[in-house]
């Protein structure tokens, strides 16, 4: 059980966490974003603030510059004696819009119905900041932390991580450590905490499709000139066959069969389809390959899909133009043990294969990474256990997750180091869409839970000296 | 040939001239655009500005409020023994976008290589400015008109103009004549000037299809989710078969094969692949059903084309989406006798049919216009081809036009009337894209040829009374 002080610590200080909470979610810190010239990136204000943040609660912390957006790396090195936990969060988030849908402003964080509403409330500055909350309460009512920690706050995750292979290798004697936790993700379900053990890779590819090289009348071409958005429709609903499956080129040369034993294990997990059709707004879980499971074809099949389309008119009421070209942007999210460079030139023989007669392609990778599976069976792994029936009164569930978070399989290949996964977020969190929400109990009690680990890690583990 | 003062006065104020056009052309008159509450619309303004131009030349005009955007009548009764010339063009253009590729602002006319770069400059201020000039020399130097004229200037045919069948109905009797001339297209080449004797209609459709009811992680959901812009790229791939014929349910049930009368006709022209390739900068002209020649596909038979699409994330880089909805904007062009109505039904049908499961769809028909086919045999035709020798030197060919000009059908239809196409326009005007031109020789003789038609029309014409 956690001590009392520190409890005491976190449940006294709410309202002054909650004030340091939303300062971090009024930054903008889409990755993506363009600044006027002069002007500081957004993810470079929310490193300094996290900074600032870490120094005012004694701990060493700095801004650290990547060939991208920056990172943050803090730590506290209490004794030689005790093992280190690297921590893993990331600061900066998916853009807001659409706008319109969103009931309060993106950046503007208000509370509503026991749930903060922000982009990044739970994605992922809420988890984020529960780390925050837990090591600030160690050091001010604790006496001091348990373990040493180090942390990693990343500013890139949202766009695939481009830089963080390179920072790891490069920085892997300053980060090493004997645990990794990483928060970033959801609960199975409202009720059921999780153990995240695989998550899939992605490739992040923009495909573009040039005819004319301009615009032209609708009319006088229509018949001659191929149409570049007709053209990238075939080519898209061409990526996709008769059952649903992938047809790029080896696309599922790296994939093995699900066991039955995994199989078997997520039948027994509660999948209210009902409820989660209608919290989509849908009548039928419509996507991936047919003949599986909504679980199966999620957690442990690859997919593609496009993320965003566009090309020609998009204005109100008409115009009649056939356009030069025609853009849309596709992720394939990838399982073990699927690569995405091999993905890639698939991709590649595909557009090779099937660009039609009048056009050219243009083929563009914003992202990949790797997919990752992970052990269930490690010290941490049972230190994450222990504290998710503690503080949330439940034996969580191992599960996999259909999302992509790079630094996981980064810090198993790098450090040789399996992380453990032990997320705070809830499945109706809206993540990545309009009315993002973090529920304030999850993260009161994901605050005591990080906390938790600490105390709990320090027995737990063996340090390299032990 | 055209009098000595009335060719002269077109000559001698040629720069006067050219700032009225000018004046003209600044005024950005889409007419799908909106305009703060209180601001006069643009076509409205452009409506007035006519109305002014017409009454200090001395003719009667009146801006006249439609269903939609205004239009302008005007006219000058000469004698009740004189034929009447109804003379139609439309100040309304397309919009500018994409706006990058323009050299110049597409509202701030410049001249360039001997021609007038601007929105609107051919498509259709220019070519409806031409009659301008016609109908001022004679006023100013030709004594009187040598017939009487009509006019009506639209301001809503690039949107398919939909308030001008409720509009002519209407006023059928104010606007009766004995011939009509419109003025909006293009020569068959370059030194080959044509009159148009078909036009195809169009039915423009926009279509979504919706999934869930906000975006969602596409890590989280793909594979469950049934994804919009895959289904949406699958939808319209469906549109066409492998020979690029159209799949909607009867499109071709009332489309009559071509004559070999009119095919040997069209294999007389003169044809430049290579030179329109280039000009497009394709390589290859791939658009339209296989096994048919460019000019049969475009002239002679429907097409579907998309015109734009939109979904999901389209902003720079990545974002891990799947949206919740995709839409497109297509238009299919119908040759006689295809009708846009039932064309319409057959869109529902194969709606009803291809809806991919996940999916609603929604459909919202945006503008419809009839095929048009018209007799080459009338004396307002042996004017338009007197005059077109005499001005340009050249016997003009007999054309068919992939495009669409509502009032020709609804001229056609409602006046029982079939109108003479003469326009001055030129195939490289880059109509409705970036960098709009219209060649200066063009309108001068343009011009020229508008008052010679009016010249011989006088003699050539028979009066309701003759």
């Amino acid at each position: 059980m956690l001590q009392h002080p520190v409890r005491e610590y976190l449940v006294a200080h709410r309202e002054q966490f909650l004030e340091k909470y939303f300062e971090l979610l009024r930054i903008p810190s889409i990755a993506n974003s363009e600044v006027p010239p002069g002007t500081p990136h957004p993810t470079q204000t929310t490193a300094e603030w996290l900074v600032d943040y870490l120094r005012n609660i004694g701990l060493q912390g700095e801004v650290r510059q990547t060939a991208g957006r920056p990172c943050v790396v803090g730590s506290a090195h209490v004794s030689d004696e005790l093992p280190t936990v690297l921590i893993y969060a990331h600061f900066d988030v998916q853009p807001p819009d659409p706008i319109e849908p969103w009931e309060s402003s993106p950046f503007e964080p208000v509370i509503k119905d026991d749930a903060v509403y922000a982009r990044g409330a739970s994605d992922d500055k809420g988890q984020l900041f529960a780390h925050l909350m837990a090591i600030e309460a160690w050091k001010k009512a604790g006496g001091e932390l348990p373990v040493n920690v180090k942390l990693l706050f990343e500013g890139e995750e949202e766009i695939g991580s481009p830089s963080l292979e390179a920072f790891l290798t490069e920085h892997k004697d300053e980060l090493s450590a004997d645990a990794a936790v990483i928060s970033d993700g959801a609960f199975y379900s409202k009720d059921l905490p999780s153990i995240t053990y695989a998550l899939r890779g992605l490739l992040y590819l923009e495909i573009t499709l040039i005819g004319a090289k301009q615009d032209v009348h609708s009319g006088r071409f229509g018949g001659m000139l191929a149409n570049p958005i007709n053209s990238l429709a075939k080519l898209v609903a061409g990526m996709h066959d008769e059952n649903n499956r992938v047809t790029i080129p080896g696309f599922y040369d790296d994939v093995p069969e699900l066991t039955d034993t995994e199989r078997a294990e997520w039948e027994t997990l509660p999948f209210d389809e009902a409820a989660l059709t209608e919290q989509l707004g849908v009548d039928v879980l419509a996507g991936g390959e047919k003949g599986l499971s909504a679980l199966e074809r999620c957690w442990g099949r690859p997919t593609l899909d496009c993320n965003g389309i566009v090309g020609g008119y998009t204005g109100p009421g008409s115009k009649t133009i056939i356009p030069s070209s025609a853009t849309v942007k596709i992720t394939t999210r990838l399982v073990p043990n699927q690569n995405p460079q091999r993905i890639a030139e698939g991709f590649r023989r595909f557009l090779d294969d099937n660009t039609p007669p009048g056009m050219k392609s243009d083929a563009t990778i914003l992202a990949k990474a790797r997919p990752v599976l992970l052990t269930r069976n490690s010290p941490a792994v049972e230190v994450a256990k222990s504290v998710y029936l503690q503080t949330f009164g439940k034996d969580p569930v191992f599960i996999r997750c259909g999302a992509t978070v790079p630094i996981t399989e980064l810090i198993q290949r790098i450090f040789k180091l399996d992380p453990v996964l032990m997320c705070f977020g809830l499945p109706d969190d809206n993540l990545h869409g309009p009315n993002e929400h973090f529920a304030l109990d999850q993260l009161w009690r994901g605050a005591e839970a990080c906390a938790l680990f600490l105390q709990e890690a320090a027995s737990a583990l063996t340090t390299p000296k032990g």
